[in-house]
């Protein structure tokens, strides 16, 4: 038995509290994660506010988890005690299913979250399957790179998913959480990279980031100059979108990847099949495709811009998250 | 100067009549194919009936045509006089843009339509440029193969674009003129084939196509037993499909494919980001998948289905069409 201190709301939009659980005997695949760091996502806000109808209280967030291997079971390969490792949205796939032997364990049809089936990272261990505990490189630190672990590999994988080729065009829907680490990623890949917000206010960031071009969508006509221009438009957005907007400024064969989770998607048939446009979507990445991103990152100095606080601040920087603008990602340390 | 003896309308829905029309002079890259036969597709019928506001008039319809060389260009390589060609949808593209020299000349912004741009294959000679005058392999029967330029390259060059696999399970919404030669095709692919179709009375036709298992829409929880199933869906028809319902049908990284004109495809994004699921579209093909296509047809003896009549019989053959049920392509001779 391991006991953990976490911190726990015991309602949906209750504050977090100190609170203690004990851990099982360790499972022969399992870590226990020592939490150095552990960033805030938005979905943290929404599970926290039961807003997907699947939170248990009580309820204890992160997912974006950096930390170092405290414990492992007897059939963990690869890892050995103190490595660094980061955690995502995932904890869990059951590595035996045609998805997960496919090297698709994102896919597992019983895949576990983090802080779905299981208390997440706002505590000082979490535990998980050993194949989700990737090892972190030397290069990149571990106070600020939890948010690459679920935000970050968000929106690594449709690059990877859809053979984005660094002689591409690619435009990312929103300059936030999940955008500004895009820019970055596509910048590094060797892309043509446009920034796409509502204003202008994010300009001078997102060039910074890696953006060559930017769109503000409250301007006329935004997107007069970009007709059967991307390979990809990436939206990072919940928003509905001018969808069928958005298909016209895809090249032919163009693809309109979605993350975000908006409600629906619609579109005008004609031009996707004039044009032989795609809507896609995806969630997150493999193990794999995980590690890929940090090696990545790590040859490119991508890193996510962060907020750090203290732990025991967490209420404070929910409140920052629920109400204001963090730019971009908030992040914990103990 | 060439006189063309062909069949025009004069008016949106109006009969067919003989009419002649002079060619000037050939350009250099163009040939001039003698017909043999045409298929009269779906399509054919729209534009007679100006559904799509671009017909002009005298309407020589005709885009699935089988015939010889009986004059060419002086730039025109690799075709002689006499050569035994096919000639679909499109009849001219500019061959050096970028899709056009990728490959994907079906995708040139400028590409022009048998029908759409000139006079088509109701009639004794069409021209086009050399491209799309596709050589037709020895085994290939000229009297029935004409559909294979147009609906049979629309549902084949979805097996291409998405990769399908030999081990792949596909759906095939709407048995008909498309539908009965997808079926054909993936059985050939190597794929399990399932046909969906309104009721059971294409059940016996469908199998002998090579459909492995049927599902009837108009039963009781028709998906019931196959959730998560297909990597692709192949839809054939025009109608406003239950889209979700088709959705959950897919494997992890499936496809819903459509080729047939709906009016809008909407989706829940949710199922589609957790499946990694898309949609997707395509027109016809480029001009060496129509090649392959062709080929592959002689090697697993691949044929549509076709009611044969002669060109002089045009308006019974168009009344068919209007009124009846053909099953299921409809093929003019001279």
């Amino acid at each position: 038995m391991t006991t953990v201190k976490a911190y726990a709301a015991r309602e949906a939009k209750g504050p977090f509290e100190a609170y203690e659980y004990e851990l099982p005997e360790i499972g022969p695949d399992d870590v226990d994660i020592e939490v150095i760091s552990c960033g805030i996502c938005h979905s943290d806000l929404s599970m926290l506010d039961n807003e997907w109808d699947l939170t248990q209280y009580p309820f204890v967030g992160g997912h974006e988890v950096i930390g170092k291997v405290a414990a492992k079971g007897e059939h963990v390969p690869a890892l050995e005690i103190g490595d660094l490792v980061g955690l995502g949205w995932n904890s869990r796939s059951c590595m035996h299913c045609q998805p997960c032997l496919s090297g698709d364990q994102n896919l597992c049809p019983t895949i576990e979250g983090t802080i779905t089936h299981q208390h997440g990272g706002f505590a000082d261990k979490v535990r998980c399957h050993w194949g989700w505990a990737v090892k972190l490189p030397d290069e990149l630190n571990p106070i600020t790179a939890g948010p690459l672990l679920c935000g970050g590999i968000t929106v690594f994988n449709p690059l990877v998913q859809n053979d984005i080729s660094p002689m591409s065009k690619v435009a990312v829907v929103g300059i936030g959480g999940l955008g500004h680490m895009a820019l970055q990623f596509l910048n590094a890949w060797g892309c043509e990279v446009t920034a796409i917000s509502r204003s202008r206010d994010k300009e001078e960031e997102a060039r910074e980031l890696g953006a060559h071009e930017y769109i503000a969508t409250d301007e006329d006509e935004p997107f007069e100059d970009v007709q059967s221009k991307f390979d990809m438009v990436l939206n990072t957005t919940n928003a509905m979108l001018p969808w069928d907007d958005y298909i016209a400024t895809l090249a032919p064969k163009g693809v309109l990847h979605t993350v975000g989770a908006a409600p629906k998607v619609e579109a005008t048939v004609f031009p996707m099949i004039m044009g032989q446009k795609s809507l896609k979507s995806s969630p997150l990445g493999s193990i794999a495709t995980t590690q890929k991103m940090l090696e990545f990152c790590a040859r490119h100095d991508i890193a996510p811009m962060t907020e750090v606080s203290k732990m025991s601040d967490i209420n404070d920087a929910f409140e920052k998250l629920r109400n204001g603008s963090p730019r971009y990602r908030l992040v914990l340390t103990r």
